[in-house]
């Protein structure tokens, strides 16, 4: 039995290229006593994986040269050595672009499946629901009545954030890019407004959207569009900050006036979700009962096929994507 | 009687310059009841004023244009129709840039010079010294062993907060302009390093004084110098944003890198010690206890006579003066 896997073949130089992948087929091996064997149906492409492409100092180690790209997963146990899986489990991990996996089953999480389909363990019931539920809850500390701005609205954690956002009784504004993402945010993810970074109108389109400043920002992205965004937020707001996109082409992300956060006295917190394992049961406890509930909607943007997920990946940095950006590989 | 007094004649247009101000003299008026005359004998200049001679949105309204210059004072009571006021006793006030002060008494506190110097009240015993212990005990919280940075540390405010960190059983390193500074640094207030920002062996120097990485930075400057302390921070290190200094002259001020935010997760928070004045007891009585005890030592650059506050002040944004910058008026 072969396996199709995805290596990291060379670490970018500016924009993420398909060159920068490589892959090649290796042989399945056989289980031994205490393992499992899966195969992946989904592959979870999240932009954090830019970051781990470079050797800079951050806070997750480089993904390592010419090994297997790491990603979550939702797979399928075929066969089992360990009694705590049987064939059939489906199962949330750490596979990585690959279509096999053999292992102990430390990392694995067995999936109810029964009111919440397996691709949303990735999404919203995943670890960007849960980026989503922390940096609200837990930094933007949102009261009612004020305003949440979140950038990516469109996206898998934005989308969450917003949603969110409104259930405490906030009004919502998104940044997405396109007029399209931005009926999304407005109409299927309910959104009290939704301002498109694109246009020519944006600074004018912004101002009338935040006309009560804002008290919480979700910045996914950073760059022009984040300096607008804190030229308008109100004394003593917060910042939670989960991703500099707009940075990941590896030419570094500045804040052109870092005036307002003596100005308006404001709070920035970075945060990696991963570090707060502690708190992921409650959230996702949350976010599934929401999501069976259809208290919270997604839209997934799936790409078929293993040998596709470079080219997705590079799609997702650039925004192509709507909402949570899957691979299917069966 | 006359009073002199210096009025902002005009906004800053880049730099400030002399001729931003206007000296007038005026009839000081007789006292009602509950009033009392005060005659100044120090003036404090401090970086926040540049931040007031502005219109831009800030956290205080704007120094109104033609009118007598804020600024704190001590002053001695010359005159009382207010039964808590005598001749003879010594305030600190907010009289401004001026010789006299006919007030109510209302913003007046009565000090202790036992023990203490007059002018220390306007430094490291008032709204500089409180400012230090806010924001390095409130916002920085540092453990025993961590690295505590502070720039413009031979300053009213950063002086104090090196000691201050010393105290608590941290690694205290300023950044400073000149070796003047910088020997004065780590002589008289004892930090472990002071590093001159103004030497070509800056970024070499530095990581030199912080070999552990940073754990907590003090910022009073911002600019190429505060990139630098950035990059340099530990994880989940705090920034306590208390002055953008560098930016004082108009031209904004940015933030090259902020990846470091989002990859060592800081907290970055902007604060104004004058909306903290439910602190300001207990940081006060920790500040005099230790003045007096000569445990927090302290050094002020004198301007004599009203007419050169206009010219000490423009040198105190230039970094010209050494530790506290007060104006004597008697």
């Amino acid at each position: 039995m072969k396996n199709k896997q995805i290596l990291l073949a060379r670490r970018p130089r500016g924009p993420v290229q398909e060159e920068d992948f490589r892959m090649v087929e290796t042989d399945v091996l056989p289980i031994r006593d205490g393992q499992v064997l899966t195969r992946v149906l989904y592959l979870s492409l999240d932009p954090y994986m830019r970051g781990r492409m470079d050797e800079a100092k951050s806070y997750a180690p480089p993904q390592p040269l010419g090994e297997v790209m790491i990603g979550g997963t939702v797979a399928e146990v075929i066969e089992s050595k360990n009694p705590d899986f049987k064939p059939g489990d489906l199962v949330a991990g750490m596979a990585g672009w690959q279509e096999y996996q053999v292992t102990g089953g430390a990392g694995l999480r067995k999936l109810d499946v029964g009111r919440i389909p397996p691709s949303a363990y990735l999404g919203c019931v995943g670890m960007p629901g849960v980026t989503a539920w922390y940096g609200l809850t837990r930094i933007g500390k949102p009261k009612e009545g004020e305003t949440v701005v979140v950038s990516a609205a469109a996206g898998a954690v934005g989308s969450v954030v917003g949603q969110l956002a409104k259930l405490r009784g906030c009004r919502a504004v998104g940044i997405a890019g396109g007029k399209e993402k931005c009926d999304l945010v407005t109409g299927e993810y309910g959104f009290d407004a939704c301002v498109d970074y694109k246009a020519p109108s944006f600074a004018r389109d912004f101002e009338a959207a935040t006309a009560k400043g804002i008290d919480v920002d979700f910045e996914n992205v950073g760059g022009p569009v984040f300096d607008a965004v804190l030229a308008r937020m109100n004394a003593f707001g917060r910042v939670a900050v989960c991703g500099l996109i707009a940075g990941y082409g590896g030419q570094g992300i500045a804040i052109q006036n870092a005036r307002p956060i003596l100005t308006s006295r404001l709070t920035l917190q970075g945060f990696i979700v991963s570090e707060h394992l502690d708190l992921w049961p409650q959230a996702l406890a949350e976010l599934a009962a929401l999501v069976a509930a259809k208290r919270i909607r997604y839209r997934e943007t799936i790409a078929q096929g293993l040998q596709s997920a470079p080219r997705a990946f590079i799609g997702l940095l650039k925004g192509e994507n709507v909402g949570k950006q899957l691979v299917r590989l069966v």
